[in-house]
């Protein structure tokens, strides 16, 4: 039989790159492509030591159900960590999510009716529009440069479109483009977002992840007017698959989120959030963060050397302070996406995110997202080595 | 500052009655209230070592990203149960959830446009209402009887409602009623969906905890049209603080869930699917749910028991074949809420939740869920005893 579904489905379709990115799992290729953190990083001892600690205890309400907005010693933990970050807050300003992710489909469903507008840079994360679609939202952009979503775009875009609802920002080490956004323009993004009476959606899964140059400050803790939705994740900085992240907003706003996070999947698991707590009581993230960081500026390194050396001139590419990707941009009538499939897959044995649908309005296909903290130093020079020879006979 | 949400949100409210289940957290109180399992039954030592196995193998994947889709290990695991259960199926018809309410949300949305029609159980878990609420759905209701829901009722409320889109139904001791359906309403609600094309939303939480009787085929295993949607959950036989529950459903339908719960969550905890895929290989989970079918039989039969003895003939209440829920029903003008407030609570110290919000359309305060499952035999018995008493001063 066939189905009929819902209107928002019209906006609900299978990303363009999922076929490609198929080849990533195949272990012949060497993919620059998933945002995915190290795996030798993570702190596989600690978590099982703590997760046997917390089950020995006899107290069975790890196991439990509990509270829809989260574990409180969680959320007394994070607010901890967002008050040493600048922005202080306690335990009833924390809705703890199934990873930030979760944060972006709750927002959404919080403020945007069909048409609506939200604000993204240019390019921006593909996994917002995902989360953000099934609310039918329009979209206006703004150019990011190596400073971050340019303000002054910025302003004539508010000023032209009163449907705007929020604005969704990446201030650090923006994925795609591994941008950070400047001290300046934060200052200068949150002055428009008071004028033009626009909320301001703060995602900082990297944030942690800083390998060169002076952190910066939230914009959830320069925002006086409660304007801003923070979230954060332990995504980058312990595992992913825990699943947890959090957001931290007004309580106004954080209280809906929480019963759209109730209606949406009643709680994150309650054994993961009390496994995070101890974790966080028992070890030191942060120092664990600063070792991390240590692999991943090596490894950043590494790529930003090997394609100075082994792409074309005409390639360019972003050299960021942080994060987990650099954004590389081909002469303007390359297509990334089809030299994959025709070119570095079958040549090269090599994957990357072909950059065209970070783009929510016009795709720019001579664009591609290469991450470096996936591949081995061999893998990934070998692997980089060759797609250059590749470009080099293409270009 | 104020904030301007989306119309979604005017369907978006805290529980009328969270207020009053707040009571049941205060340990002076004897909680009847909340659908939990008895921890006491959660393999607590199978868990761990599960745990310890799985974070021991260097294997670091169990910590990372994996598909949104979930595990192939456990979706083969869960499709060989549900197989086992009358539903022949395979891995890739399967899609892990974070929990079965994560099911109801992403059902909602892939089905309900504003205005369209959910036919419900009246009563019907309060949960489903909260996750169909944000996508504003009407609501046509059919009562339960003792063998469930009423399908000559049913037809009639789909002759007259051309917008009806699904028909959402617990046929196993259902929440709140504990009523199940008999098998010839099985089939006769699959004639009734087939000729007036509606799909059919089946939700198994406690289908595994039956103490009396035969086992019923499922409506998935009676479906020769791929007009049911299936959920099912380990929340009830395993532990709810893992999240792990599962859709099974015709591809065309499968594929799109998978879509949503790419954008609403990435993906369910990959450690936690890889724990519940390995204490299926190691463990016997059928005989784990046969010992705690035993204590909640017995813990059933008591509270009935109890109820028969101490409650005024005029409070009537089901004797469920399974599940957790007694459905107990005071006299027309009696006000349940009302009375737990002003009475159960403040000095009989007894906690329940009052019925009248699982009624979608005409809430009816004369009705009240009391969950067997959470209590000592001691307490249940204790705080049954001094609730009859109130009861018999007040009736």
């Amino acid at each position: 039989m066939s189905y009929r579904f819902a209107d928002r489905m019209e906006r609900v379709h299978p990303s363009a790159i999922r076929e490609l990115l198929k080849f990533g799992d195949d272990p012949g290729i060497t993919s620059f492509g998933g945002g995915y953190p190290d795996p030798a990083l993570f702190p596989l001892d600690e978590l099982r030591s703590v997760f046997d600690e917390v089950l020995q205890e006899g107290n069975r309400s790890a196991l439990q159900y509990t509270t829809s907005i989260g574990l409180p010693g969680l959320r007394s933990l994070i607010a901890e960590r967002m008050t040493a970050d600048g922005s202080a807050c306690g335990p009833d300003d924390v809705l703890v999510l199934q990873g930030a992710q979760q944060g972006l489909d709750l927002v959404a469903r919080l403020l945007i009716n069909t048409g609506d507008v939200i604000v993204t840079e240019n390019p921006t994360f593909l996994g917002a529009l995902i989360a953000f679609n099934p609310c039918r939202p329009r979209y206006a952009t703004v150019d990011v440069d190596e400073a971050g979503m340019k303000t002054e775009e910025l302003e004539a875009v508010l000023r032209s479109t009163p449907e705007a609802r929020f604005i969704y920002v990446i201030p650090d080490f923006q994925n795609p483009s591994g941008a950070t956004l400047s001290l300046q323009r934060r200052v200068r993004l949150l002055e428009l977002a008071s004028r033009y009476d626009v909320l301001v959606l703060e995602d900082t899964p990297y944030r942690e992840l800083r390998y060169a140059g002076e952190q910066l400050p939230t914009l959830r803790s320069l925002d006086t007017e409660n304007r801003v939705i923070h979230l954060g994740s332990f995504s980058k900085t312990l595992a992913p698959g825990l699943r947890m992240g959090w957001a931290v907003a007004a309580p106004g706003i954080l209280e809906k989120l929480g019963l759209l996070k109730l209606a949406a999947d009643t709680q994150s698991s309650t054994l993961n959030m009390a496994v995070t707590a101890r974790f966080l009581q028992r070890f030191d993230l942060d120092q664990h963060i600063r070792g991390a960081r240590e692999v991943y500026r090596a490894k950043r390194d590494l790529m930003l050397a090997t394609l100075d050396e082994h792409f074309p001139a005409r390639v360019s590419f972003t050299r960021p302070d942080g994060g987990l990707f650099t954004w590389v941009e081909f002469p303007g009538e390359f297509d990334s996406a089809r030299f994959m499939s025709e070119q570095a897959l079958p040549h090269a044995k090599v994957a990357y995110v072909p950059g065209a649908t970070f783009f929510p309005l016009v795709e720019r296909p001579n664009f591609a997202r290469f991450s470096y903290s996936g591949q081995s130093d061999q893998a990934m020079v070998d692997g980089l080595v060759r797609l250059g020879h590749l470009l080099h006979e293409t270009l």
